[in-house]
């Protein structure tokens, strides 16, 4: 196995990959924004399964947050990052700098339009504007065969998948499964914000979910009754927010009323403190 | 040389290029919305010179056109056209339907945010929107090596290629000069829809243009008296109705007050009765 290179300039990725593809290699891509954890590292997993050649990036996308989010707290440990990946056989780590990503006059973005504006697109406004430009920007870069995402972020997998579709780029993207912490909390690089305190009151979402999915697999289907019994759950802690809790249609992020047990999100951010946190489940294929 | 394949799928496009892209050819692009003149043809002469596979497209793109717009009535003549790219030499032509690229559900859309609001964006607030997202689409299914486009839609090949550099698409993107009748009246499919009169008074705008390029070869560089001498001539014929003069820079289509003999765009647009005509010069490159 060769070692890991780690890349910085769009022009020497392209080089590299370049010579993979010669050799008729098949090209997997995980996009990140670091911090990895055990979410990000099924990620590489699967993709080193399905691909000969396996390309992460670490890029904290500025244009994903708005002016008063966290994009300079945002966690960063490079070389922690740096090591995991190597240790999983990534070959290229694809680290490049805001400017190399957005130069000066930088001005085009993609947008999906429906689907950005529902969930967390209510109150993170342009938050999916910035995923899917920072995300065709990389898809173009790396053309991977396939790329892998999360399915905490389920929203913003659907959203890749419409846009890749509607795009037409011949990428084949696919999703894993949410990993969680033996607490049962979605493993997330925010969750390094939470006190003590705040993350026993953030375990009432996942309960919540749980208790929802196992009461609808025992017949409840009306979706009012499946987001009010999650919201009395999770309000039974003092500490906790709640942003939203949705029941929607898979496909098309749709409020549903009744649930299609083959296309159905039930998802949800809460806040924690100064933390938003987001978890759901699916019935049905992303 | 092989006769001309008209192709009207994406899946079987797509099929089509990978064959030509095995053999090693060097692919170029021109996609038009038909009803071809001699300028779309110099594109593709210039294709063909530059290219070892040239495909030209035809769609008349709905995503371009305002509600109010001449979509349904804009010329169409795909027998003429199919035989005209033939002779020519064209080794496909891609000729989707609506459904074919804008499946029902589509969302999806890409902007060149600055750019697309000033000159012709100003009267046709969601044009260039409807431009970047299907030349994206077309770039995407095509791959070419090279695309082509013409100099008369300045502001659009100075857009397409913003996006292109943004969104880091591997395309060179070729523009070629405006062709012009005999009259000097710039090529455009539009002309079709005027009358005599119309085109008589129409005239006075490659006429004033070039009386301003020739001031501004002796001198005349104050942006302010170009664009005061461009409407002047214009306003000699009472049939012309001017949407704007302007002068702007070449790169970034912002106003200046003094012409940069290397970075300027002039560029005008009229109503001749019920048809909007463009046209313009360049100091510099595109």
């Amino acid at each position: 196995m060769n070692p890991m290179k780690t890349i910085h300039t769009i022009t020497e990725l392209k080089n590299e990959l370049r010579n993979a593809r010669k050799q008729g290699s098949s090209i997997g891509f995980v996009p990140t924004m670091g911090y990895l954890h055990e979410g990000h590292l099924n990620l590489v997993r699967e993709c080193k399964k399905e691909n000969d050649f396996t390309i992460a990036s670490i890029f904290v996308n500025p244009v994903q947050f708005a002016p008063h989010e966290d994009f300079d707290s945002y966690p960063r440990d490079m070389e922690r990052d740096s090591r995991l990946l190597s240790d999983l056989g990534v070959d290229i780590l694809f680290n490049p700098s805001r400017e190399e990503i957005y130069p000066s006059g930088y001005m085009t973005y993609v947008e999906v339009e429906n689907l950005g504006k529902v969930l967390c697109g209510k109150s993170r406004g342009t938050h999916f504007r910035g995923v899917t430009t920072i995300v065709l920007k990389l898809l173009n870069i790396v053309s991977p065969d396939q790329a892998y995402f999360g399915r905490k972020d389920a929203q913003q997998a659907i959203i890749i998948k419409k846009m890749c579709r509607d795009l037409n780029l011949d990428v084949s993207i696919r999703t894993i499964p949410i990993a969680r912490d033996t607490d049962g909390l979605a493993l997330s690089s925010r969750n390094v914000y939470l006190s003590k305190e705040e993350r026993a009151s953030a375990l009432f979402m996942p309960r919540a979910l749980q208790l929802a999915r196992s009461k609808m697999e025992d017949g409840l289907h009306d979706a009012a009754a499946v987001k009010e019994l999650i919201r009395s759950e999770i309000s039974k802690t003092q500490l906790i927010k709640i942003d939203y809790v949705e029941v929607v249609s898979l496909d098309l992020l749709e409020e549903v009323s009744t649930v299609d047990p083959r296309n159905t999100l039930v998802a949800a951010a809460i806040w924690a403190g100064k933390t938003r946190l987001i978890d759901n489940f699916i019935l049905g294929e992303i």
